[in-house]
Order: C-alpha cells, then sequence, then structure tokens
C-alpha cells in the first residue's frame, strides 16, 4: 500500500517506519529541505530520531502534492495549531479511495475541534474515512522496534481495519475501537494528570501516590468522556490508561518534568523556564475544566492542578486537596 | 473504636497505624515476643518498618483471645496459607457487632478459596460481616503518611461504610465497593503481570512495553474477573489498575524483581535463589491460567509467563507472543 506521512517530528518520522515494517511504499513530506535529505539519502532524522536507521522504504519530499498524489493512506503529524493550513491546499486532491490518520493530540484553539474534525474538514473528508492512533506511543522506543499495542478508532470500522493492516507487525499491534470521541479526549486530557503526577514526585512521595493521581485521574476523565457521549471500555484501554501510564512513567514527558519543577517548589514562571518552554497542560488545564464545569463534571485533579498553577494554591495543600473529599463509592457514575 | 490487628508484618503494622492515625484505640497481636515487646514499649517495627515511629495509640500483644475480646474491628494480615488455622480459636469468641477486615492477597490452596471467604468460614461470621481492603497499598509509603486511596469492599454496605470510617485520614481514603469478587481477584492475578513487565523490563524494554502489558494485562484479568461473576467497574479502579501500576512500578515487589532476572537471562531455579526465595506468581500462575482455561477465557500473558517459567519458552519470544495475534477490537468482550 502506499503510504504518506505529513510531518518529520520524531512521532510522524517513526509512524513513517512503522508503516514501511508493515510492508507500505512510504513517503514523508517535511517542509525542512534539509531533514527531507536527510531521510531521502541516509534514511537518518539525527534531530528527532539520533541514532536510528530507518527503513530503506522510506523515501521523503518537500512537495506536498506530490507526497500525497498516489497514497491510499494519508497519516498527518504536523504541529495541532497548523493542521488546517497545513492541509487546505490538499482538499478535494487525495484519491478517492485514500484514508487519513490524526496523529495528533489536542483540541484546535478557538474551535474546540478535535484534531479528527479538522482532519476531514480541512481535507473535506466524511468522518468514516478519517481515524485516529493513539496510545502508549513514546516515539523513540516504538524507532527501537520495541513491541508496543495502539489503538486504531475510527467511526467506520473498514477504515479502522484498514490502516490497523497498514501498520501491524511483529512489534507494532494496533487494535481497533469504534470511539473516536473517547481516544482524542484521553489523548487530550493525559498531561494534566501527567503534569498532577509530576508536582507528586517533585514533592518526593512514592508509587501509591502515583498510582493513586493515575486512577483517579482515569476516573475524573472517564466522567467527563461519558458527559461527551465517549463510549466506557475505551477509557481503560490502551488510548486511556496505556498512554496514561506510558505518560506518566517517562521522563521524557514536558508535562511530567514541568510538573516536578512545580511540586519541587518553583512557581509556574521559573518551571517554565527550566523545562525549556511550556508544556501542553499549562495551556489545556484552564479550558478543561471550564468543560467540565459546562458539563456538571468534577474533576478534582484538574481542578487542583488549575489552584496550583494559577490561583497560588500550595504544592503541600494538593494532596490533602484530593484526598479530603467525603467517602463514597469507588465507581464513576453513569 | 477498638480496633485489634492480627500480624506484625510491614502491612499489618502499617494498618495498625493507619487505624491509630483514624482515631481507633488499636492492639496488634503477633507470635513473637521480641516484635510484640517493641511495638508495645518502643512504638517500632524495625524488622518490617526500619526507622518509622509508630502512633502512641497502637499497643501489641501475643494473647490472641484478649486481643480481639473487646474489638469492634478485627483486620487479619497474617500468611495467606496459615489464615485458617490462626482465626479457627476464635471462631464464636468476636463481639457479636464486630466486623473482620481481610488484608490478605492470593487464595488459600487446596479450596482455592477467596482470603475473605477463609476468614468468614474460619470465624463463623456471615458474608455481611467481613470486608476486604485493597488498593495501591505499599506500606512503607504509608507508614511514611504518603497520601494515598484505597478499596473497602464488602457486599454489606454497612460494614464497608464502618471500615471506610475508621481508616480514612488526612493521608489515607477509603473509597467503598460491593464487588468483592473482583477486588479479591485483582489482588490475587496481579503479580503474574508483575512478573510480565520484570521479564520485559528485564529485557531492556521500555515504557511502552510496560504500559501496553499492564494494560492489556487488566484486560485478561477482567475477562476472568466477569467470568467468575465480578463488576466490570473494580477493574480499572484503585484495587485493579491502581494496585497493579504501584505493583509494577515499585522496585520492591518480589514479583516484578524476580521477572527482570528471568528477562536478564537466568532459569527459574537461579532467578528464585537471586530473589532470596520465590515470589507469588510463581506459585500462582499456572492455577491462574487452569482456572481460565475452565471458564473458556484467554489470557494471553499470563499463559507467556507460564511458557516461559516452566516450558522452556526463551524470553526473547515473549513479546512477539503477545503481539502476534490477530487483530482485533480493544473492548473487552462481555
Amino acid at each position: 500500500m502506499r503510504a504518506t506521512v505529513l510531518g518529520t517530528g520524531s512521532w510522524g518520522t517513526t509512524f513513517a517506519a512503522v508503516l514501511a515494517d508493515a510492508g507500505c511504499d512510504v513517503t514523508v513530506w517535511g517542509r525542512s529541505e534539509a531533514v527531507v535529505r536527510q531521510i531521502r539519502d541516509q534514511h537518518r532524522n539525527e534531530a528527532y530520531l539520533p541514532g536510528i536507521d530507518l527503513p530503506r522504504g522510506v523515501t521523503a519530499t518537500t512537495d506536498l502534492g506530490a507526497a500525497v498524489a498516489d497514497a491510499r493512506l494519508v497519516a498527518v503529524a504536523v504541529p495541532s495549531q497548523v493542521a488546517r493550513a497545513t492541509l487546505a491546499p490538499l482538499a478535494g486532491s487525495l484519491r478517492s479511495d485514500a484514508v487519513a490518520v490524526s496523529l495528533m493530540k489536542g483540541v484546535e484553539l478557538g474551535t474546540d475541534r478535535r484534531m479528527s474534525e479538522v482532519v476531514a474538514a480541512a481535507l473535506g473528508l466524511p468522518d468514516e474515512r478519517v481515524a485516529v492512533v493513539s496510545g502508549p506511543n513514546l516515539a523513540r522506543e516504538i524507532a527501537r522496534r520495541q513491541p508496543t499495542a495502539t489503538v486504531v478508532a475510527s467511526t467506520s470500522d473498514e477504515t479502522a481495519r484498514l490502516v490497523a493492516g497498514a501498520i501491524a507487525s511483529s512489534y507494532f499491534r494496533p487494535y481497533t475501537n469504534p470511539d473516536v470521541v473517547g481516544v482524542e479526549l484521553c489523548g487530550a486530557v493525559k498531561n494534566v494528570i501527567a503534569l498532577a503526577v509530576g508536582i507528586s514526585q517533585g514533592r518526593g512521595l512514592g508509587y501509591n501516590t502515583m498510582a493513586t493521581v493515575i486512577t483517579r485521574g482515569l476516573v475524573e476523565i472517564t466522567r467527563l468522556g461519558l458527559a461527551l457521549g465517549a463510549a466506557p471500555e475505551t477509557f481503560p484501554g490502551l488510548a486511556g490508561m496505556g498512554d496514561l501510564m506510558a505518560t506518566c512513567a517517562s521522563p521524557d514527558s514536558r508535562n511530567h518534568t514541568l510538573g516536578g519543577h512545580i511540586g519541587r517548589g518553583m512557581g509556574l514562571d521559573e518551571a517554565i523556564a527550566a523545562t525549556g518552554g511550556t508544556a501542553e497542560a499549562v495551556k489545556s488545564c484552564r479550558p478543561v475544566l471550564e468543560l467540565a464545569q459546562r458539563l456538571d463534571v468534577e474533576m478534582p485533579i484538574t481542578e487542583a492542578v488549575v489552584k496550583v498553577l494559577y490561583e497560588g494554591l500550595p504544592v503541600d495543600q494538593l494532596a490533602p486537596m484530593l484526598l479530603a473529599r467525603p467517602h463514597r463509592a469507588e465507581a464513576v457514575r453513569r
């Protein structure tokens, strides 16, 4: 199958390698002439995947139209906020049987659209020809062909199976899921929980606290998801719990790292500087909390993160704030 | 409230401290005169909780009958396989309003009974007066008063609330759950998954693989639990995912440690020696798999662990074995 990946970051490049290892002919599109040349001629992307040899079946181009012309599968891994503008020139130019795959996390600022909605709208595709791939997928580990699994979500089972077949290999195992809303919500909110875990670890707290914050964090993501029409089964799965766990365990997560600085006593500006830039959850925690409040959904961990980052709540009050609520039954109320 | 804990191991002693911090008058019972004297006179249990000062409200005795005579709450934290014999002399001697709490994991060998069933039978109590406490509860972290949450499971909501009220404090937050079967099953099977995670980490695999094994491990525990009548909500909760995650993250877990030795290439006997003794999952993985097979439940990770430990499967085939199955939908089939 001919497949194209838009974006030469670490996840886009890794996904191209996954497609090639699964037997696809793969073209990567990027803006940078130098990066494209390195991928095409040296099978390397040293800026994002240092030391990794890419499969021979991956080539690269800076010509966007040529990149997608013959592709049956077009995966999009550009920065979320430029996706619409990047894809707009391609509207109506894909093969009539092409499917698009969003590899992006978060929502579009201004429109609050999920990334698969942005992809469908920008490319002029119906929902059934769009899929989302999300799971415990730290790019650098997959680029080293370490075994992992992922979720392919689409409202069309046929599209989900097509994408799953295009990426399955000895080290990468896709599971299909019809719940696009749930899968994308998990990807958008996980970073707030990773930041909370970072704070607790920065305070010197151990594995019980980490596991409690992640587990109760997943409960509040689930509550929000159910209010938005997501399926309950998605949240304990690979795109929910799996991605959350990998993100919270990895020292590479910026949200986790920034939370650690906050936990060790830095203010927000100082923590952003120490992290070398801001992190997704710093921007998203307030919109997530506002959405939850509009839907009358309790998200105590997200609320605590907002209070610590923006309202001066001392970090040593974060844990008691989470724990001091009245006893109640554990299960999510449906 | 007067409360008694039977057992002076690390979890029993920690649970006594939790009860005392929540306002109970607590007596710990143990067989060892020396350990009992140290707890009673020095408020210490150096063998199991080195460096930890126990609350003043904890006392200790070697007199089993006296320990339970006035107790409203009797928590049992003795080794699982001696629970029945330890409790037998107490049958019929508890206060008429007393409740028992099982802090034990696993099943009784020979009878395949869950530990709360053993407690109820040995003490002659109806199920409604028995509860189980389980969650992401590494004893040494709780003994340091690090914040965590736990699950109190009982078929009686009144009993669950009584126990929750007796243990709730600023650092220990109980949630109630009526699903005793699910909570105990999670505690019994988690160690098999922790051993599989240890193997993958011993092989040098990273966070994606860890998160995938834990997530898919929880799916197979859930499948088995549903076949046994457990509630689906229990598994993504604190006693399921929470405990599994804390166990897999902690370097203190013997199952995890032993798995690491196997992953680095040792045979089973050598790994047991290097761990300083066997681990729960080494004993329980085959009975769990047999139970699953009788119920026609697929447990590929448990099966792979059994094959690696007992049937000579090379560890580098463990991951492909988990991943090479046909694509399928992610959700647990109900």
